[in-house]
């Protein structure tokens, strides 16, 4: 079946593609085309070549004058005859274009039918196929540099090497099994052990790679805290402010609508807002604040607004320090090692800088002595991280924006690192590390070889589900429906 | 210098195309690609070929896997070297490939820019180079065609045939200049007088397309008046209903936003809103109502919307046609020859279907007299048309746009007809028709040739400024910066 579908954005522009894929695109194609040079028949041309000339109505009349490029089966994306119409941007000439095709003999192609066809031609496997609509998709310099590197095959390339093992370790096993009866080979049982360990540990670490993958992808969370009159919503705004007009584009697209990100330093951040907090005794209050304690858990990096008025008086200053350890011990059991927590002290331009150098320390003393005594390390450097600012004038903003880059700073990846995205392959591994983990104890056990092969299965399975190995239809339905149409 | 611009729809997509023209075009984008087979050197590559590859960052990491086209000077759409870069359609991707091209020796391409290259490299005129532009806009099959006949050149061929015979006109008046002592040759002042004629003739017909031209690219104004209850609201949705999602579209667009327009078989139909007709005595009403007098000029066709229920009963009948008779008294003074005057019998499902058919020609007759009374014959037919409908439940409404598109048809169009749509052209053509009419008196009062001959350079002048002959960068820049970007 041949299908078609407008390949660019949506929309007015200069040009637009339409893409057409199938057995018989380019003879479809060559009905409604007349070639500039008549010798330039498009079912002659070979492939790899740009064709010059008119798209005809039926009924004689000029559509457009485009541009064709023939690529033929199988170096063309989908492994199909492929050809892809290069015509004036005007919805009238796309739709025109589309209809014209469509009678005949195109069907309309489905969101993401192009790529599921390279799929399904072998041209990719199933997990670089996602990473072509994670591609579309990115936003920021990490999302799209983990998209490439999964579409070039990175990931692939680890599971198959990691199936190998699998079938290595199906093979020792079988050796067992066959020579069971002459009771040999028990120092085959530790090389067995190893390698699930192996297997495992590689498994496990790919699944944990997920929680910053997700990160990348979806944005790292950044919650601000802070009381009401503290100067959140002034410092959000700030924060964002360079990026609105990225922003409100991202949420144009048919991704989920997201809270207000920014990206600092090509990573991608994603603001959660939050209610003030305060001890209170109200009870509809303290639901408010308790929804905010369950939103710090989600949070990689937590800003804690203090207004640093009260600062500028000593005799202030106790006070200030006895309101922060009480929040503090509030927020305490919400926060998590990973943490980091950025203490900005706000309003510095309602304070006299030489009485905030004095008084600052008296409020770092006392919340480094209250961390010492309770049973939570934040963050991973031992100190607290502290940044004066005003954000109503917006000075110390750029000391508070390194600071949260420093602190969200990912790790260097390098070309073939693999990091996990996606949310299928993430309980594609956690399935399979399960398995894998049966396989370990049932040696451990001394079970016989033909009780733990079926966890092997299962393992394999499991990873053989992510590529594409092992699937179906009604899982390929769910993942290419993700997909834009045209691609 | 090279330029370079996405010249797909903003937005993400599929995929999108980044275009760079310019000498160096090939080399710039040959130094951030690297060809799959590296046999392919860009720089190498034969034109109107295609290379797949990937575009790498300078720090060498992957920005995207891409295919460029290539097409070599003279060859291309500006007559430069074009390459044209198909890459993922991400904003991440298409920003940063737009930036790695800048940084590797390219200039943003302004609006229009590829198309001012194309008209200064002499690939096509200027009243071309303004079709693209308007076949981009274009929304309806009408517009649409009328573009793609101007950017096929039939505009320029007609222009160029005008400046043959104003080039004939020029070299019989110079040849009686030569022989003029001799007094001989009288009878060339009687073929010079018919040759200006048929100049004027022309020039006039298509300067007089432009009314037409206007109303297919902007849309033919169809205005709905009526007293406030008799319903032109609900039958304004219904008219625009099927193409709410098209009417929005073209609102997002560059263009003018304008009243609200929908397509009426290929034709753009533009609703102009006008306040309730009925006769006052208060002030301020009636200065709401004389501009809605004011917008009957600009109608072609006028719906005239009449409450029917009164129409059930014969005894109101008479009072209905009193107070029809009295509107037309007052509308009459703004209708002109060419408009159409449909009305609507509205509310016809509050009315027996019977009493209807008696009744309604008492109304017919009371208005067919009243117009026969007044000075002026409304629509080119004698008979005013009559729609009876609902609009509340949709009945009749078919009728209606089949009437409405009846009343609208446009003279069918050949190949090669030629209608003006741009309003530099009609200034441009009434200048030259005024100067060739100048010609046209000046060989009637018997001046002498040399008199006569400053006018027609000036006809030829204006002629040739439709095609960009003689101009100057200021006109230029005018009309390409109201291209998109990319084109």
């Amino acid at each position: 079946m041949n299908i078609a579908a407008i390949s660019s954005p949506a929309g007015i522009g200069g040009l637009a593609v339409i893409r057409v894929s199938g057995p018989d695109s380019i003879s479809i194609v060559e009905s409604i085309f007349r070639p500039f040079r008549p010798t330039h028949i498009l079912t002659e041309r070979p492939s790899h070549t740009l064709t010059f000339g008119t798209v005809v109505n039926d009924d004689g009349s000029l559509l457009d004058e485009v541009v064709v490029s023939l690529y033929r089966a199988p170096h063309s994306f989908t492994g199909e005859n492929v050809v892809e119409i290069s015509c004036h941007g005007s919805q009238f000439i796309q739709q025109g274009l589309l209809q014209l095709l469509i009678s005949h003999g195109c069907r309309l192609a489905e969101a993401g039918e192009f790529t599921r066809r390279a799929f399904l031609g072998g041209r990719m496997d199933l997990s670089q196929a996602e990473a072509v609509a994670d591609l579309i998709a990115a936003s920021s310099r990490a999302a799209h540099r983990l998209a490439m590197s999964q579409m070039k095959g990175s990931f692939s390339r680890r599971l198959s090497e990691l199936r190998d093992r699998l079938v290595e370790l199906s093979s020792l096993l079988e050796l067992e099994l066959d020579f069971s009866e002459e009771e040999v080979e028990f120092a085959s049982r530790k090389k067995l052990k190893e390698l699930a360990s192996d297997i495992h540990t590689q498994v496990a670490s790919l699944a944990g790679s997920f929680r910053m993958g997700d990160a990348i992808r979806n944005g790292i969370p950044v919650t601000i805290i802070g009381e009401t009159n503290a100067g959140k919503s002034t410092l959000l705004n700030l924060l964002l402010g360079d990026d609105k007009a990225i922003v409100s584009e991202v949420k144009g697209t048919t991704r989920d609508v997201i809270e207000d990100t920014t990206t600092l330093d090509g990573t991608l951040l994603r603001f959660i807002d939050t209610a003030g907090i305060r001890d209170t005794d109200d009870k509809v209050e303290r639901l408010g604040i308790a929804r905010t304690y369950r939103r710090l858990d989600r949070a990689a990096v937590v800003v804690w607004m203090i207004d640093g008025t009260r600062l500028g008086d000593a005799n202030l200053t106790e006070e200030v320090a006895d309101d922060a350890i009480r929040t503090l011990r509030l927020i305490m059991p919400y926060l998590h090692r990973e943490q980091k927590l950025i203490i900005c002290i706000n309003k510095a331009d309602l304070v006299s800088p030489t009485a905030l150098r004095q008084n600052l320390p008296t409020l770092q003393g006392s919340l480094n002595l209250a961390l010492q005594h309770a049973d939570i390390d934040i963050s991973s450097s031992s100190e607290l991280t502290y940044v004066t600012l005003s954000a109503k004038e917006g000075t110390g903003i750029s000391l508070l924006r390194e600071t949260i880059s420093r602190a969200i700073a990912l790790p260097e990846m390098r070309e073939g690192d693999v990091i996990v995205t996606n949310l299928r392959h993430f309980q594609a591994l956690s399935d399979a590390d399960a398995a894998i983990l049966r396989v370990l104890s049932g040696l451990e056990a001394n079970l016989s070889g033909d009780l733990i092969a079926e966890d092997l299965r299962q393992c394999n399975f499991h990873l053989g589900s992510i590529v594409g190995q092992v699937t179906n239809d009604e899982v390929l339905s769910s993942i290419f429906s993700r997909f834009c149409i045209g691609k």
